[in-house]
């Protein structure tokens, strides 16, 4: 596999370790008008940490609905509704962690580092994935059926761990097939699609907090995600027809992220959330124009694999209906040259 | 009326004013299953004033339900649902203010202070009342369509204002009736109606907060408000079978109130919350076997004028269901003695 990689960045990436997390995940969407059905369990999953054995949990709002990915135990506080849409397959967190060794040689943060270790050659594997970018760290979903694929795929690269009850133990390909562990198309070409791209105007923060301190923001927070749209006594100028909805709160294993805009971050005290390096701002491209579906692959590796060659930062969401990449945006603007087409960049948001 | 006045109480009484406040209330109630359909509308009316223009708020738990009593502008985000039952009538909150002279002889706090002046001659005059005391005052919140009995029951003894768009301007009994101005049974004796009561062991408190300051406590008031039936995951030591669960908020005008038992106050930070004799505790007794109903008369007058004879302090506070009354455990005691019957004293919680 990646035959092109050079023998430095072979080095690195053996200094690395892949862990598949103890997460059974599900991928889900709340329709904006079911959110009111969810504010009790939404609440609970977010604030009040003793009551519930939830321990992944990301929602985020975009314009055409709520992204919940959570846990199984997360899961059964979500009631059957027709609001709530399930993706079927279970989904598996993968996350790469230096070993301690010094040796890569990437600065940049987010999806870049693991573009050409995980994301390309599973891309080449046909299996899909699901990015979540946080503050901390980037997760890599796959479907519980593909694992097998991606422990044969990346095992020649990465020391690879499974995590069951606090413990990390070593995975070999032959721990998680039966033999049949790839998906019989290895090395057919990429067909990439082509998906419209969107660039709106908001810049977008990611953050983090102390979950000590997530009770001091829990009234802003509950009014900026389950309140946005209701009208306030003292409206605000309305956002940019320009700009677009995103926010972004995951509470995982403990740690807390945030991505979101400006307009959204002057709600939040100052002094509370932190960013790595200060007033970092970021622009999105958002991909897809229909719904893109959890079958198809290589969309993310189409993005990150331009940013890895630059080694530029970037982080990459996907949600229930499409992707979002955060980057400079002068990279967005390079990045779009190496995407299979261009010519719907300026496409209107609204979906018909 | 009130032949039985002394001077001296006359005189106190002449010296008050009686406001019927600018709001127009419906008296609801939300069925314990049916809380997690209302999370987004409560919270919305507790926690974020710039959301709503509603005014006048109150929530109180107690076993059977949830009680809401709140303003056309909140009634309006409640939406019809089987877990809700609305009232049928439109109430007015009436509010006795001392008109600055300070001739009023009573040191005592609550209820007590309106007992033989507003509670007594409403009763006689077969006026229901729904009360509802809070930290601040005492709310005496009557049917719209007996307004003009009110009016001309009360205008002897108090100067009668109507608040309208911030002024307030005097009411005479000509202004609100159109000459059939009483319920046409002055004077017939009360009779009143046998009802069980019941003395939980818990012991309450009745609290306020700045209101800048609650976002402090927002997460432990959502908790104890919405979640105290969710199991946590470290569990607390259950309450004693003795105690019932009964837990007020209030936001009226930018006043918040709480009443709460010790077990729930532990919860909350004891740097936020103050009361005005600190550590002041209160027993409770509840008031009917079978719902109550929105028609009785007499029922807080049966209560309250034994206080009123010994001045002693008591809060009182109805709900969709039953009457509490909260007051020093002996005078409890003492009070059942006046009571119609006490054979029902020790009858058990459960509703058959």
């Amino acid at each position: 596999m990646q035959k092109q990689s050079s023998g430095e960045e072979l080095l690195a990436t053996r200094n690395m370790d892949l862990h598949i997390l103890d997460h059974r995940l599900r991928v889900t969407s709340i329709s904006k008008n079911g959110l009111v059905n969810f504010t009790h369990p939404l609440i609970k999953l977010i604030f009040l940490r003793n009551r519930t054995r939830c321990k992944f949990f990301s929602l985020t709002e975009t314009p055409e609905n709520y992204t919940v990915v959570l846990d199984e135990e997360g899961f059964k506080e979500l009631r059957p509704s027709e609001h709530l849409q399930v993706e079927s397959a279970i989904w598996l967190p993968l996350n790469v962690v230096s070993n301690g060794s010094a040796s890569s040689s990437s600065q940049a943060v987010g999806v870049t580092k693991i573009a050409k270790s995980v994301i390309a050659p599973l891309a080449q594997q046909h299996v899909s994935v699901f990015m979540l970018s946080t503050y901390q760290t980037d997760f890599i979903l796959v479907k519980e059926k593909d694992l097998s694929v991606v422990v044969s795929t990346l095992e020649e690269e990465f020391n690879i761990y499974k995590e069951e009850g606090g413990e990390s133990v070593p995975v070999h390909c032959q721990d998680v097939s039966n033999g049949l562990h790839k998906n019989g198309r290895e090395g057919t070409a990429i067909q990439p699609t082509v998906h419209p791209v969107l660039i709106p105007k908001n810049q977008f923060c990611v953050m983090s907090l102390d979950p000590d301190t997530l009770p001091s923001i829990a009234t802003t927070l509950i009014d900026v995600l389950f309140y946005s749209s209701s009208p306030k006594e003292d409206p605000q100028p309305s956002p940019s027809q320009d700009c677009v909805k995103f926010f972004s709160f995951s509470l995982i294993d403990g740690y807390i992220s945030l991505v979101m805009d400006t307009e959204a971050q002057r709600q939040f005290p100052a002094d509370l959330l932190f960013t790595s390096s200060s007033g970092e701002l970021w622009r999105m491209v958002r991909i897809g124009g229909q719904p893109l579906g959890f079958d198809e692959c290589g969309i993310v590796a189409q993005i990150s694999q331009p940013l890895a060659d630059s080694d530029i930062s970037a982080y990459y969401i996907s949600t229930f209906s499409f992707d979002h990449a955060l980057a400079n945006l002068t990279v967005i603007k390079q990045l779009l040259h190496y995407l299979p087409s261009r010519k719907h960049c300026t496409k209107s948001l609204k979906r018909t």
